[in-house]
């Protein structure tokens, strides 16, 4: 249990950051959790795995891409008939790879859709950081189309100066603009890409503050709007009603040195209406953003 | 000339910062040069004072306040018959003076007027920082209302932030965000209220990069958006076509070690237009943009 | 002072209704009190015109038309530089007499002017009742067109069956609806056109609640929305800020048996923004509600 | 067949009201017909409950809810190979039995999904009457929540008093408004919950007249607009290209003395666009509009 | 050979037009060189059919009916476990049948399903010229019911001239314009209807240049905007990320003398986004564009 | 008489063509017409012009430039106090020159307002022909910018292929394409100038049909668009509530050979309203079209 809990802390004091690597994190750390366990038998296992998801889930208010991944891991022990520990745990380590493999071909997948929608000439604007949307763009440029970015700072953490350096280093043109000159260079914009932490139930779009602005601006001037996301990021309980819990972080973030007496907002995500999202680009192609529940129940129906 | 040449480098190097205080600092060293000067004749004079002018107005690229402030001292000399040097010192001190004056007597009727428009218990949202919005909020809290604002940090020189202690110091409920999350608290604003750095023919309004989009998030809402300026911010060369220039400042005030291949841009201003924009408060009343240049053909029409 | 306090008195109580009425009775009032005054002084008689004015201006919140209507008698008295009560009372009775003309004229235009913008064939929705439309439409009739009327009951008391009661009267075919299913005729309508109590500095129209609601209707569907209305109908108050009060009216109108509980709120009027209006037909003509203000600056100066 | 025809008459004089209700009794009486048949044959009895279904259909031109149900009924007994009447008047009870207890079950659903979507501190704004509204609210408060209720009164016939009295039952705090007042109140609005009589294969909700208005109006002022439905309202006749029949009852529910050459247009239902719905809260969860009639293929294939 | 080649050709010169029509004749060829085949394997076979889809794949951008026709000709071969020649030929002679004929029982279903959407009076609007849209209205017209036509003359081929003689022909009252005038009629059409040449994965629409702006358009003035569409005509390339290519056609199209220095652009289609499409009408019924891609994997799984 | 009788033949068979071309046409044959008078007196001189008047006003349903014009001539002439038929003749032919030299004069202010809009690099979409857009655009080319223009063909007439061919012999890049295929390349233009027959009193400008569905997909894009226009096509019956009168020209210039059961419409104009466009550039400058009205008030005011 030691290593989920270390995991857990790091996840907590966001030493591990980003969807994407959370997921990760959390599920290398049930393997390991598996491959030592101490439990006697099935019962004890089970009550094991999920103290583990319990530590994991109290990380984040939400983080559906790792709580969809332990929740599988967890279905298949329950599934599974057998009563060994040992078996038990082989069926941890198998569907905690499976899990990771299949999140590492969506990854492909969705570059292989995504950069399709990157044309020669193209002026590509972005928001925040994502190792999806970076990983898609470095696709488009090694098919040698030639285009240019343009990244937010992204405050209050500035992940856009990480993404302007990612573009530089894939050799892109790239330019760097303040949060709030979005929209001064917007007509000049082609298309934009921004990554996800969460798709609801209504088709709605859990991103990086600013995110939702960005879309009401690039709707304002014609610009197409795609976010780039893996299916599992869905989150099931936006189905039965829950809204999507909005992270609010630290007063530090924004100033250090605020007057005591100034209250400091520092909300980290927001929600992004689907009426602004031109498509998903997902490891099952472009689709509307209306239909991503649908599909779900169609390809990944035990999440529900 | 000594001390126009000081002014016009302290206005350059951003030493003086905004529209007010560099019209006022403008007008004060044409004073004291009108004081100090050692021309002989009418004609010399005359030159003289151009040659001022071109000085000042070479330190931006606008300034519609301190243009129409200089271009009316010039105007009063021109206008006088008088022929002695020290007759016409007289009339730059005198004109200056009046138009100082003016300048003070707006700013309160600005004040009175705007303050009306806060009502107790409301949100009030502004960005950037703007000494008449201040004068504003600061004679509607002494007319004895509650109320709340809200800040932007107003990126890259946190300008908000002074916006903030200011806000503070008035005993103000206050609270600050980043400026990309405007749109998650426009839903519990009841009002926003941004300065202008100059106003157009066609009634638009320039000022600090953002201003734009906070008036797009405002209309999304349903939120008045009000702007609070002198009047003659407005700048008559965008009746003869003149687009309004927008100054791109340096990429040190966006980020200071940023990769030197990293096109890094800044335009520290941008143009929000009439549509968005409820009134103008200004000191002939609250008044629709659309109309400030007819205004100024009643009242101000030795500006064209 | 006994018939301007009964005046006052059937104004509060809404025995008097219509912006029209209202300044007509108050101006009647008014001129009695003239006729009959016992001052005995220039002094003693200002004061008592004045006490006038204050007692018929705490009837309503708003009613700029009388307010204007009385504020025009006031100032030609202080104007006139007679001494004697009895020529004083002169002046009260001419301007008196002067204004309602000029009221009876603009009505005169308003008509003529408005008339015209029905064409033979059309559907015309109104909403609530106003004279000043129902007489431009009795113009239009007269001049030999043949078109149709929508009219909405206009609750909580039904103005809106006067309406097409007169509408009837008139020889046109007419149409009642609840307020609600506006939304259901709009398609088929091909004019809206409604009264006015006050026009704001910004160009905003205060009219009867559901007002802008059939504003954003008719921009939804593309159906020019036009407001009939004297330009005396200005309230100068707006220009320095100040917000037209919208009136609460009981909660018996709503619903007389309502639980004693239940918050019942009945405001009577609701604001309009000029962006959804076409034009203000008034005595100057079909003109943009932005202008307003300028128009009166130029025609009626002397509200200010 | 008496029982039938009572009940098509109380449907049909709107004794019977509500969609729920509606299907309730309709179902109800299929199920008194079969215990009390007089049938000889299968194929008497398939005339017999077929003659039911066209009498309970033609009481009201559209009650899609019903239409299913009366439908699943007469489906079960086809689908059945019994040959004795016996049994297969068991099959009408035991079908008529499931879907009233799937109702009952759907209710509960749409309850406790829609109830997470009210927080603590909102002010959510209703529409009409809707049993099914009524019970999310119920759930809502009991799970210790503390918010506003606003409540049209809905003309013509004041269904929206009858909403005010089940909330302040509630304990909770109610206002009520004229219809015509919704724009004034949106403002302050969080949250609007409406129920349906239809769900059209468009994604289109048919409800109560002034529904679409109220959902132009919220998107006006960014204030998220839910319908709360059984999916089983989807009228399949929609898909294949029907228009939803719109009831118009008659013009004494508006105006009991109105002039008889006045022609009152009283349509009792409208068509609110997928546009404007945020999401259709059903027994599934929260989903977008646009996908019901695919979840009807995943779930209730049957109806086509 | 040859006979693919011919109709290539043909297809290639536009003497084939409409996607309908370039399906049929494709398929066509397809079946006369199965019948004629000389080849002596299934290799060798499968190698030639293969060709000629290559062949008619080559003779435009994107036609998906086109392409998804002779896929399914392919599959089936692929599928088919037959080694002899001749078999293979009948295979390929019944699928091809079968997939006309299910053309032709789309077809008859969206006449009928789309027929029902007009109604007795309507002025029903359309661009350019579809078959399908023609066979829909003859079928509305059959069915009695009386409503009138307005086409656009469709620059720069003048296809809106054939299909206001097939209005004509029809019995209709018909109406044409120059396309540039639908704004000026599209406030008393109550219905536009236009067909489509592809649907894309984010359900938007692929047709004649100047279809987006008409709904565009309709949309300014709330006339509900239908695409007929066979769902063939889905491209399953967009569900990997392509852009749907948009054919640039010859300049003598639209200026035959036209100065040789000046750029004609005559891009021969455009896309139509789903946000202004009220429903596809499809064999399937009248459906939201978005879950076109979901009806797809339920129906046509095999073209993915 | 002559004179005027051949140039109005000429006005009426369009052999006269645009808005200044007509006026200067009718001024001329005034001018003609005084210098030839064989009037005897003043009273029988004032009935030849009125007569003249006449028949000019009759050729077209609207030309204000036109009809200004000529009522200043006749206005001259009624001011005069002459008395002898010669004096007023001159009084004629000076109040002629007067006018076209005016117009001449705002037509340089108009070119030397409008071309600074125009910046090195854009691409300027344009509609139909005006000589006022060309001159402008001409001045534009002399002062050294390099910029594009792309013409619609403009049906019925072609005039857009003129104004093609004046672009290119300024030397300009040129792009002309098929009216419907604006939105296609309203991405890529950065600014849309066109020019006006007439501007109302609620500051809509009627101009070649086509021109409000380009203003409205340059609003869509975020694209400026400006009209250019002498304020003397202000048309003063507009503000008494007349509408614009729309010219309907014949089938022909649509179809040669339209088959004769076909109705074909033909308007020649529309109104865009003053939302759309972003700024009147006039001789007066660059203004809101909502104040047109007063500025002819204060610069014009005797066509009123």
């Amino acid at each position: 249990m030691e290593s989920v809990q270390k995991t857990a802390n790091r996840i907590r004091r966001l030493e591990v950051k980003g969807a994407r690597n959370v997921a990760i994190a959390a599920l290398q750390a049930l393997k390991l959790l598996a491959e030592g366990t101490k439990s006697k038998s099935r019962e004890e296992f089970l009550l094991e795995i999920s103290g583990a998801k319990d530590l994991l889930f109290s990380t984040r208010p939400t983080e559906p891409l790792m709580r969809n991944g332990v929740n599988w891991v967890l279905l298949n022990v329950k599934w599974s008939e057998k009563k060994r520990v040992k078996d038990l745990g082989r069926v941890v380590s198998s569907s905690t790879c499976e899990f990771l493999r299949s999140l590492e071909i969506s990854r492909e997948c969705i570059a292989e859709n995504g950069s399709k929608r990157i044309r020669d000439g193209m002026v590509v604007f972005t928001h925040c950081r994502s190792s999806t949307v970076t990983h898609m763009i470095r696709k488009a440029k090694q098919t040698g189309k030639d285009f240019e970015v343009i990244c937010t700072e992204t405050r209050p953490v500035f992940q856009g100066r990480n993404t302007a350096k990612e573009m530089l280093d894939l050799g892109l043109k790239t330019t760097l603009i303040v949060d709030s000159a979005a929209r001064s260079v917007m007509k000049e914009t082609d298309l934009v890409i921004v990554g996800a932490d969460a798709i609801t139930s209504e088709g709605n779009v859990v991103n990086k503050i600013g995110t939702a602005t960005i879309a009401v601006l690039a709707r304002e001037a014609r610009v197409p709007f795609y976010v780039v996301s893996e299916l599992l990021k869905f989150d099931p309980e936006t189905l039965s009603g829950e809204y999507e819990t909005i992270e609010e972080r630290g007063r530090d973030e924004v100033w250090k040195d605020a007057p005591k007496k100034l209250k400091v907002r520092n909300p980290a995500f927001e929600v992004t209406r689907r009426d602004y999202i031109h498509g998903i680009i997902c490891e099952e192609g472009v689709v509307p953003p209306h239909i991503v529940v649908e599909i779900m129940q169609r390809k990944y129906s035990w999440i529900f």
